[in-house]
C-alpha cells in the first residue's frame, strides 16, 4: 500500500522532471545541436538524480518546486557525461536507442555534450538561493569529480591490474559523485542545517555505492529482458568491474588466467570473431568462478550494507513524505531487477 | 613612446594570467587528464580574452586584481573550445605544437576539454561580486553561444552556397561571443553602469569582427614567419572565410568555377597528392581573383570600420589607463601581422 504510494509519487515527480526538460529546447539553435540536444534529453531513464534534488530539499523542510531548475541541472549535467562517455567507449546504443554519435556524428555528439553541460548551468543559476556560488561550486566539484573518474575508467583499461580500492575510488568519482551532488544541492536549497546537509551527503554516498554494486551483480545475475541488456556484457567487454577485480584478486590457476583474459578483451579483441555459443559459454564460466570464490555473496552483502548505511544517514533527517521516500527509494534501488 | 608603455602593460597583465593559469592546476586528478590540461593552460597566446576582462574592469573605474578569476575563466573556456574545436576540424596543431588529441588521443582531449569547461566556472565563481548568478548567466551565455557558432561552422562546410550574411551570424557568435562576455564581464565586475557596459559590449563586438576579417585577410597576404601558419592554408582547406564567400558572390564564369572548386576542398579532398607548386599556383590564383573582383580592398576597409566602430564605443568611458590601453589595443591588432 505505501509501496504504491511512493511508486505513484516517484512517477508523477519523474513527469514533472521530464515535461521542464521539454520545455528547454528552443528553436534559434543550429539544427543538428537543437536536434541531438532535444533527443537527449527525451531519452528517459529514471531521472533519478533530479529526483534526488528534489526529495533531498523536502527532506529538510523546503518546497520540490523551488528546487526544480536544480533538479534539471543535475540531470542534463548526467546525460553530458552520458553523450560524451558513449563517445570514447564506442557505445553503439544507450536506453534502447541510437547514441548521439551514432545517429548524428563525432563532432555532433562532441558539441552536444558541451552544450549540455552550458544548459545544466544555465538552470541552475536560475535556481533562487542567497549564496548561488556556493551551489555552482557544489555542482562544479561534481563535474570535475565525474571527469576525473571517468579518466581513471580509461586509465585502468589500460592496466591488467586494478586493486579494488582504486575500483572504488574511480566509482566514486564517475558514479557515486553525482548523486551526492544531488541530494546536497537538494539540502541547500531547501534551506537544511549543515548536519543535515551532511547526512544528505551520506545518504548520497551509500546509495552510490549499492547502485553501482548492484549494476555490475545485474549483469551477472540479471534477467535479459528485465535489464535492458544481454546478460553477461560486462565479461564479454572486460570491464572492470567490483566482481571482476575482487574475483581476480581471490583466484589461482587456471580461473585467474580465465579472469586475466576476459581482462585483456577491454584493450585486445578477440582474435577471431566467437560464436554465440562461445560467449555464454565464457559468460558462464565466469560466473561460476564468481560464484565459487565469494564475490557474489560479497557483492550482495556489499549492496546491503550500503543500503543499510544510507538508512542510517537518513535518521538525521526529520520524518516527512520525503524522509519515507527516500527510505523507499535506497530499497526499490537494491531489489531492482532492471 | 606611449605605444612601448602600452606594449610593456599588455606583456605584464598578460605574464599575469599567465602565472594564475600555471596555479590552477594541482596534483591529484588523473595525470593523463592533469598532463593534458596544464599542456593546454601553458600553450600561450595573446591571452586577449582574459586581458579584455581586466582592461573592462579598469576601464568603468574598478581593478584588474579582482577580475582576475574571472579573466582567467574566460580564457580556459577559450582554451576549452579551442581544444575540441581542434578534434572536430582534425587539426594536427595549434600555435606551433602537437593538439591535444594528436598528443594524447582523441578520449583524453574530449575529457581535457570537459574539464577545462568546468575551471572555468570554478574560477568565475571564486570573484567577489553581489551578483554571481548574473555573471553565471552572462557566461553560459557565451558557452552557448560559441557552441552554436561552431555547430554553424560545421553545417556551413557540408553547404556549397553560404551567404556572407550567414558567415556574420556565425562569426559572432563562434568568435565575436567570446570578446563580448570578456569586455561585459570586466564592466560588471568593476562596478559599472549599463551605459557603459553597453559600451563595453559594442566595444568588443567590433573589436571580434575587426579581429576575424584580420584573420582571414593575413591568411592571404600575411607574412608566412611571422603569421605562425602557412599562407593560403584556409584556400587550400577549403575554408569559408568572408574573403571566399563575397568573392564567390561577385565573380563569373572560370573565377566562380575555381572558387567552387575551392569549396568543395573542405569536404572532398583533392583527388591525388597535389605539388608544392600546384598548391601554391592555386594560392596565387584565387588571390588574383579576391584582388581582382575587389574582396581584398573591401575587407581592409571592413577592418577598418569595424576598428572605428570600436573606438566610437569607447567615448562612453571615462578617460583611463585602461581607456587608452583599449584604444591602442584595437590599432594593435588591425595592425599585426601574426
Amino acid at each position: 500500500m505505501t509501496q504504491s504510494i511512493h511508486v505513484r509519487r516517484y512517477d508523477l515527480l519523474r513527469q514533472r522532471v521530464d515535461r521542464h526538460l521539454a520545455s528547454l529546447i528552443t528553436p534559434g539553435a543550429p539544427r543538428s545541436l537543437r536536434d541531438a540536444c532535444a533527443y537527449v534529453l527525451s531519452g528517459g531513464g529514471k531521472r533519478l538524480r533530479a529526483i534526488l534534488v528534489l526529495l533531498g530539499a523536502e527532506a529538510v523542510g523546503g518546497s520540490a518546486a523551488r528546487a526544480l531548475h536544480a533538479a534539471a541541472a543535475v540531470e542534463i549535467m548526467h546525460n553530458f557525461t552520458l553523450v560524451h562517455d558513449d563517445i570514447m567507449d564506442h557505445a553503439p546504443t544507450r536506453r534502447g536507442r541510437a547514441t548521439v554519435h551514432v545517429r548524428w556524428d563525432l563532432n555532433t555528439a562532441l558539441l552536444a555534450g558541451d552544450t549540455l553541460l552550458a544548459i545544466a548551468y544555465k538552470n541552475l543559476m536560475r535556481t533562487r538561493h542567497a549564496d548561488p556560488a556556493m551551489l555552482a561550486q557544489l555542482f562544479t566539484a561534481g563535474v570535475i569529480g565525474v571527469c576525473e573518474g571517468q579518466a581513471l575508467d580509461l586509465e585502468f583499461e589500460q592496466r591488467n591490474t586494478v586493486r579494488v580500492a582504486d575500483y572504488f575510488s574511480m566509482i566514486e568519482q564517475k558514479t557515486g559523485r553525482l548523486l551526492t551532488v544531488a541530494t546536497e544541492l537538494g539540502g541547500h536549497i531547501g534551506g537544511g542545517r549543515p548536519e543535515q546537509i551532511r547526512a544528505l551527503h551520506r545518504f548520497g554516498h551509500h546509495l552510490g555505492r549499492a547502485f553501482q554494486l548492484q549494476d555490475d551483480l545485474l549483469d551477472v545475475i540479471g534477467d535479459e529482458r528485465e535489464f535492458g541488456k544481454a546478460i553477461g556484457g560486462d565479461i564479454l567487454e572486460g570491464k572492470r568491474t567490483y566482481l571482476l577485480l575482487r574475483a581476480r584478486e581471490r583466484s589461482r590457476g587456471s580461473d585467474r588466467a580465465i579472469l586475466d583474459r576476459v581482462m585483456r578483451r577491454k584493450t585486445v579483441p578477440p582474435a577471431r570473431r566467437e560464436t554465440i555459443a562461445e560467449r555464454r559459454a565464457l559468460v558462464t564460466r565466469v560466473r561460476a568462478i564468481y560464484d565459487t570464490c565469494g564475490v557474489l555473496d560479497d557483492t550482495r552483502r556489499a549492496v546491503q550494507d550500503n543500503t543499510a548505511r544510507a538508512l542510517v544517514a537518513l535518521r538525521a533527517l526529520p520524518a516527512s513524505r520525503a524522509h519515507s521516500m527516500l527510505h523507499w527509494l535506497a530499497g526499490a534501488l537494491v531489489h531492482r531487477s532492471s
